[in-house]
Formats: C-alpha cells, sequence, structure tokens
C-alpha cells in the first residue's frame, strides 16, 4: 500500500478556490432544490419574485403569465412572463447567470428578492439536470427591440456564459420579461404545489394579475385592488443594527470628512448633536478625519452608540399588505363566514425594522373537521416548506387556542379555520438560502403572537356571538313545537281565542329572533336571557 | 412624495456583485454564529477540525492544545495549537481570510473539512463582533523559522489582508500551527458546550491527545490508542453519482482523447469493455473526440450511465473508526456495564460511498432516570446542534425501542442508555453551511437503523440475562428469609438435625448463584428454573 502521506508543501498545492455556484452545484438542497416536486416550486417562485419586484419598483401593475408542460416523467419547461420594465441587454446575462449578483442586497428596504442567488439559483439547477440554458427574452420599451438570449452559468468561474444573443423578431409585449427552463420537476396538486404558490401569491399581491397555465389547463387571478402598494423607501443603517466589524468597514468607506459627520451622514437617528455626545463620550474629537480613528477609539465610539437612546429607525421602508385587503383577498379566495385582521405597528429586531399582519378567516367552504390552514408570507411571498422551523408556526404554537374557544392537536388549531400572517422586513432572517422558514428572532416571534392574539379575540367574540345564536335557535324551535300547546292551555284560562293566543306569540318569537339574525350589534339584548353559559 | 419609479436603465445601475464573504456576513447565523454560546463552540470546532485533519494527512499522530479565556461578560479568546505539517508561508492568509478556499472540496474522500468555509468563517465572525484580526503561527519543519501573521478578510472582495508578518522568535513546536481569535462568545457548561464537543471529539478520536485549558482550568484527554486509523483513499466519481451538467463540464475539461477514454478513464468502475456497451446503445462512435460530441449525445450516453449495471463505488475512501475501538472510548469516558456496537458495510446515496457505525453503552455511571443520550458524529466530527433535523435522530425515532426492553418517550429512548452514531463518507450531505445536522436521505437513514437495531438487540439479550439475575436474587432473598423455618420444619418431619439441613441449604443455594454471577455464559442453566417469564 503506497503512502499517501504528505509535507505541508505537497498539502499547499492541494489549496484551490471554489467558485460559490460549484459549491451550491454540489449543495443544491441549501437552495431548496431538493426534490423534482419542490424543485419546480421553488423555480416558479423565483422567477415570479423577480417579475413583482420588478413591476413594483417601476411602477407597473403586474400581470404575470405563468407556463408549466411536463415534457416526461421527472423532466418540465417552466416558462414566466411578465409586463415589468424589462433589463438592459448588458444586464441579462449576469441577473440569470451568475450567482450572488443582484441590486437588493445592500438596500435597507423591503423587497421580495434580497440575496442575488434566487433566480441564478433555478437556472444553475436546470443546467445541473438537464444541461440546458435558460431562454430569456427581454423588451425594456415600446419602439425598442426585444432581445433573446440564452444564458448558461460556468459553474467554476461563476460567471455567465451566453449562448444566442439575437434580435427576437416575434410579438412581444411593449415592455417586459420572457424566461423559460428546462429542469428535473415534477407537476404534483397539494399543499406545497406551484397551485398552491400561486394561490397565497394571488392573496398576498392583490393588485396582480396572474394566469396560470399548467400542461394546458389555464387558471386566471384577476385583481382584488387596481393599485399598487406604498413605495418602500430606502433608509440608512441604524447604528443599533450594526456590528463592530461592519462598523469599521463604514468608517473605512465613508465620504463624511470628519467622523461626526460620517455619523450624522451615514446613519439613521443620528444627529449632529447626537453624534457630539456620542463622540464626547468616547472622548473623541468630532473633527478628526475618518481614516486616522485608531482601533480603540472606533471600538469606544461603537461600544457608545449601542448604548444610546436613540430613536427607532424610520419605518416607512416598509409596506405592509394592510388588514382591510388580507380580509378583502380571503373572503375572495376561501369565501369564509369571518374575517379579522391587524397590521402592527413596525418594531425593531437587530437594528432592522419589521412588520407583522395577521388576518384569520372561520367558517364558509372551511372544512370543520381538519387542520386550521396556516398560510406564511415573507415580503408578500408566500413560504410552503420548513414550516417547523418557522417563526410564524412556533407563534402559532405558542397560543393557548383552547381560551379562544379554539379546538386544538399538540397546540396546533383544529376546525374551519386560516390564519395568514405576514411579516414585512427590509431585512427577512431567512434560515437558510432556500428562504423557506424565518429565524425566530425573540422579537419577531412576540409580534406575530400579538397579532394572533388579537385576530383570536375577535375570532372568539364572533364564535361566542355564534354560539348564542345557536342556543337562541334551539330555544325558538322548542317554543314552536309547543306553541300550539300553550295557546291552547292560555285559551282556557283567559277564554281568549286560540287561534289569537297562537298569532300573538309567533309574532312575538318572530321579532325577537329577526332582530337578532339582521343586526349583528344586538348581542347585548340577547345576552340579557341570561342563558349563554355553556 | 417624491416618486421613486424606476425605468430598466435605472434599476440596472443598481446591480452589483454580492462577495460570498459579504453574504455570510450578513447571514451569519447560516455558518452556525447565531449566539455568543454556540459561536465559541463552533469556533474551536473548526479550528480542531483543521488541526485534525492535517495531522492525519501527514500521518502525525496528533496533539492538540485548545484554551479559552473568557475577557468579559460577552467576550472570549480562544486558540488552538497543534504538533501537525503546519502551512506554507504564502498559505495562511487564504487559508484564513478568504472563504470558499480549501483543499478537500474537490476530493472523493473522506475528511473533516469539506467546503473551505469553516475556519475563515470563524474569523470573519470574530471580525465582525470585535473588529480584530486572527493570528496565526505557523512552521512546517524543524530548522525552518516559524511566520507569524495576522489576518483579516477584506470581505467586499472576500480576499485576505495581513496586518502583521513576522519571524516567530518565541519558542513554538518543530512543526505546527496556533491560530488565535478574539470574539463575541460565551463560555458554558452543558450539553453543548465546547466542553463537551471536546469529550466527544476525544470518543471519535482516540488516537489524538487533546489538552483543554478553560479560563486557567485544565483537562487532558490521553490517547486510547496509539495508531492513526487506515489511510482515506482517494477515489474518480462513479457516473450513478454525477448529474447531467456535472457530466458535461466533465466531458469538457477532460484529459481522455476519445469519449471511450474519458468514461473508462475519469470515472470508478467504467473499464474500456463497459464503456463501449454503454456507447454502442447511446449509438455514439467511441473514438470520436470528447469536444465533438454533441448534446443529444452526451444525453444519450448519460441516460446509459445511469441505466448500467456497475458495482458499487470502491470503499477505501473510507475510514471509520471500527467497533471495538468505539467500545474502548466509550467505556473509558462513561463508565458503562455494557457495551455492543457494529460497523456496516459500506454503502452508496446519489453514488457517495457511505458508512455507518453504532456504538451502544448501558448501565454502570449512567443516570438510570433521565433520557439516553445520543452521541452524533460526521467523518469522526461531533454533532451538537439541530438534532431535530439530522437523520440520526430521525432513526433512533424509528425505532421500536419497546420491542428491545427499552424505556421511551415519544419515540426518544430513555434510562441509563448511551447510543454513539457515526457516519463516515466522501461527501456529507450537511442540512446548511454549519454542518451540524445530516440530511436525511433514505439510504443513509436505513443503514443508521439496521446499525442500531443490531445494538439493540445485543443490549436486549443483555438486560434479559440482567433480568434472570435479579429475578434469581429476589428468590434467594425470599430463600434466606424462610430458610430457618424450612430448616425447622424439615427437621421436624425428617428427624435431621435443624443446623445440619440448614448448613445444605445454604451450600446449594450459594453455589447456584456464584455459577450465575462468576460466568455470563450460564444463560442456559438458570434458564431451566422456568421462571424468567414477566
Amino acid at each position: 500500500m503506497k503512502s499517501e502521506v504528505k509535507t505541508a508543501e505537497q498539502l499547499a498545492k492541494e489549496q484551490r478556490e471554489i467558485s460559490v455556484a460549484e459549491f451550491f452545484e454540489k449543495n443544491r438542497h441549501l437552495l431548496g432544490f431538493d426534490n423534482p416536486m419542490k424543485a419546480l416550486m421553488i423555480a416558479v417562485k423565483e422567477m415570479v419574485d423577480n417579475s413583482l419586484d420588478a413591476c413594483q419598483e417601476a411602477g407597473i401593475l403586474p400581470e404575470i403569465t405563468i407556463k408549466i408542460r411536463e415534457l416526461s416523467e421527472d423532466r418540465a419547461r417552466v416558462s414566466v412572463e411578465d409586463n415589468g420594465p424589462g433589463i438592459v441587454k448588458e444586464q441579462i446575462p449576469r441577473v440569470f447567470g451568475k450567482l450572488l449578483y443582484g441590486s437588493k442586497f445592500y438596500k435597507m428596504r423591503q423587497g421580495r428578492g434580497q440575496q442575488g442567488i434566487g433566480v441564478s439559483a433555478a437556472l444553475l439547477y436546470s443546467q445541473l439536470t438537464t444541461g440546458k440554458p435558460a431562454i430569456v427574452i427581454s423588451r425594456t420599451a415600446k419602439g425598442k427591440p426585444a432581445h433573446e438570449m440564452h444564458i448558461r452559468i460556468d459553474t467554476s468561474k461563476n460567471e455567465p456564459e451566453v449562448i444566442k444573443d439575437e434580435k427576437f423578431e416575434g410579438n412581444f409585449n411593449d415592455h417586459g420579461t420572457y424566461v423559460e427552463m428546462e429542469m428535473e420537476g415534477k407537476y404534483r396538486k397539494g399543499d406545497r404545489s406551484v397551485d398552491e404558490f400561486i394561490r397565497q401569491t394571488a392573496i398576498a399581491n392583490p393588485f396582480a394579475k396572474l394566469v396560470y397555465h399548467v400542461n394546458g389547463e389555464k387558471v386566471t387571478y384577476s385583481r382584488i385592488i387596481e393599485q399598487l402598494p406604498k413605495e418602500a423607501k430606502q433608509i440608512k443603517p441604524h447604528p443599533q443594527g450594526v456590528e463592530m466589524g461592519v462598523f469599521e468597514k463604514m468608517i473605512k468607506m465613508t465620504k463624511g470628512r470628519t467622523i461626526a459627520g460620517f455619523l450624522s451622514g451615514d446613519f439613521t437617528r443620528v444627529g449632529p448633536n447626537t453624534a457630539k455626545d456620542i463622540l464626547k463620550l468616547a472622548k473623541v474629537n468630532p473633527n478628526t478625519k475618518p481614516d486616522k480613528i485608531t482601533r480603540e477609539e472606533m471600538e469606544k465610539i461603537w461600544r457608545n452608540l449601542q448604548k444610546a437612546k436613540l430613536m427607532k429607525p424610520p419605518m416607512d421602508c416598509l409596506s405592509p399588505i394592510g388588514g382591510d385587503v388580507l380580509e378583502k383577498s380571503l373572503k375572495k379566495d376561501v369565501g369564509v363566514d369571518f374575517t379579522a385582521a391587524i397590521t402592527r405597528s413596525p418594531d425593531v429586531y437587530r437594528g432592522m425594522p419589521f412588520q407583522v399582519e395577521v388576518c384569520i378567516g372561520y367558517g364558509g367552504k372551511l372544512d370543520p373537521a381538519g387542520s386550521a390552514q396556516i398560510m406564511r408570507f415573507a415580503n408578500r411571498v408566500p413560504l410552503l416548506y420548513q414550516g417547523s422551523s418557522c417563526a410564524i408556526t412556533k407563534a402559532v404554537q405558542d397560543i393557548a387556542w383552547k381560551s379562544y374557544h379554539i379546538e386544538h392537536q399538540n397546540n396546533n388549531p383544529t376546525g374551519p379555520l386560516v390564519i395568514v400572517v405576514h411579516m414585512a422586513s427590509v431585512w427577512i432572517p431567512y434560515t437558510s438560502e432556500s428562504k423557506e422558514a424565518i429565524d425566530p428572532y425573540d422579537e419577531i416571534e412576540k409580534e406575530i403572537k400579538l397579532a394572533k392574539q388579537d385576530c383570536a379575540r375577535k375570532l372568539k367574540t364572533y364564535l361566542a356571538g355564534q354560539h348564542r345564536r345557536m342556543l337562541e335557535g334551539k330555544r325558538k324551535g322548542l317554543f314552536e313545537k309547543y306553541l300550539p300547546e300553550i295557546a291552547n292551555n292560555l285559551s282556557l284560562l283567559s277564554g281568549e281565542k286560540d287561534a289569537e293566543i297562537r298569532k300573538h306569540l309567533e309574532k312575538l318569537l318572530s321579532k325577537g329572533v329577526v332582530d337578532e339574525s339582521e343586526n349583528g350589534e344586538s348581542e347585548g339584548e340577547i345576552k340579557s336571557t341570561g342563558e349563554e353559559s355553556s
């Protein structure tokens, strides 16, 4: 047996740089591409997310067409076409053919994408499983030419390769982008399917028209509202969400000419006076040039910033869906009897603004016997996998459902109930690159829990009312059954005509019940019957 | 409100490349650095893994000194020093100061590291939380100078920055490497502590001497065996673990001059004849130059390779710990009464060879009331976090413990039991970059389950024996209690002297029991009492 024992010099020769594309090629499960069913959903998700982000940034009401065609047992072709602003020709190769390339990573603003991995990961997977390039067609304005490009990733360099680059002469939207990929993929219906992703996307993005074709069948989700959500503004970082190492990097890269100017110019919620106070505490001259600050001074300034009483970051970087909009969406989608919603005030985790919204729906067409459906959203994107490690699921299981008159099994609520939870933030702390679950930070879990409790309280009141109505109905039924008997007895006692008494009693009875069922406010009246406890 | 609506050209200007270091800086929880306690453990783990890998590659029996010193409430200094082969000066900056750089990513061979992320991720975290560089001292051979370097990562480029670069004049090992980092970190004792990591590392690496100092206290784990494990050989990829996209890349990069030469030269288990057969099925001329193969031909060849009956890959790329060694380790560490171990034959998942070993220990100093401890290892590295998503834990919960006479709660075994599971593979499919859990591939889970069942069966036999011994003991106790009475009665009946009968009976009694306790093989004898059922 030849020995392979090595010296430091031999070991050194084996060291190599690993391209991030190769890394994910070998670890594709980290990107969510673990199996053919899921891969198809993730690919559609990444393409649709990009389309929605682009439309919103360009102020265009989105119209998106998604097509899936199964080609064989384990292969499918997926395409997504939008009416967005299009992509300038020079950018197309890198947007689709390079991992860790994007516009959202450095922005402090709510958006669907944040990592610059999504759609290029789908291309990587498609290439890995079929060897075929992605087809992209895009036009940026009417009158300008549409370009068609076929793109691959050179995984050993993580750089795009353009296979074909031509003017597209066919019919194409005035502006927009079309992306098509072939991949190992299986279409299935069910809880975590592409169908479900599209359906939930429509709920959280009611301003988008989605046209969905699968194997030739077509479903259209029309708009529920006709305007785009409020624009999310870009903000500067809050000092209390910035770690020492990043603070140092910011000092190196600042355009501020003094350290005081750096503090008040590069951060939100640090004015010139606050900057002076902080620097006084750190014993640093406010006029020092940033590149003259020593390591120790840096650390002192940073520590004082962390302890300072600063205002929370501004919240116009967020764009919640809105409770009323969610209720509308849910009623249209599910057909429930009752909805309640709340949009909590924004809060902050690690310096990052975020906001939680919850909407619950009850009754109607929902299955009274099954478990409640929990719909999870992060920046309007449905999360279908990894529920058990998600802050949203954990917060659901943390609620004492029994005390809201809702049945549960192992703390998972059951009955004809749907719970929609949306977290909006400038940075969603996902548990993995596949963006399937939200890391359960304490602050986030707490907000979700409070929002859910609020909705659950409203549901409890509604259910109590419903219970009373049911009891009232039962009483009425009993009374009606014995009414002839009672009328007869009263007639014998009073000498009045049986039929007269009967008519009178019937009128009384119907009045009380009609009042109740026509007017939701009349709970107090009925409460006075004092029979609602059970 | 100023509108921020953008055109395609404006959007294009915002697109940027994101460095992988920046990506992980913002997503450090993906690397396992979620909290100060865990961060400390992960940092130690990455450094120790590197030391052990280097020593094994160089054929050196490892002696590793780990030091932790808490500096304040939330800050600690960590250092690891080894007697390994050292690192040549030119490589030091990139080994520590660049993510995705390493020697193991491309190797088909069992090793602790595989991604080229570990120790540079620790440096990234240290820099992020303290702003300080890592200190590295290394010497490659006696007589050569030792170098001291202070290293940081330029996160916007993912490139190392060398702050200090000097000959080290102090005392230093003949050969080896010293690494020191300061970081936000907390030392705590317990299940997932650095203590536990070191302890379990000693169990799975009984050929290593580990000296562990924490806040001035010292623990030494001496070697249990005095030789290094069998070397793991590097193998070529197996065609049935290679996806279409990678296959294509291999064709492009091959040094083979014909497609037949490529198949038989670049893969394991494809000889010249097999190559010819495959190419015949794919209708491709075996003498075609690899760069002349069309996309369709490629796909045909690949599909036929996937369907072909090929031998499993060679297994000398694996280096299991060995059942007997595990039993020794466990006995020394825990002090158990009983151990059983099995090393399963190697198997394959997605073309990757892997092998499972299980060792269980019972009784002794283990807590009879608590839950069983499960120790998880991947390529000899202890896995302390994310147990619930790990193939090993899932396999434990999948076993009907009751049928092995082991109590359980929700399928988690309880009692004085420790279960050690080791998976060795050329590629461990971790569920995240932090390498905390093994993805539950069916093939892997099945092997783990079979190995555990084997050990559990042995434990069942042992426990049954123990149970019989206990019943026997009880019988003896009862008999002793009534012995004077019985002797007295027998004396009255037979006329023999009371004391004589008593002596006789006592002799009989002690003989039966002594036989049983001195000789483990005597179960059959006692079984014949026919009283063991319960």
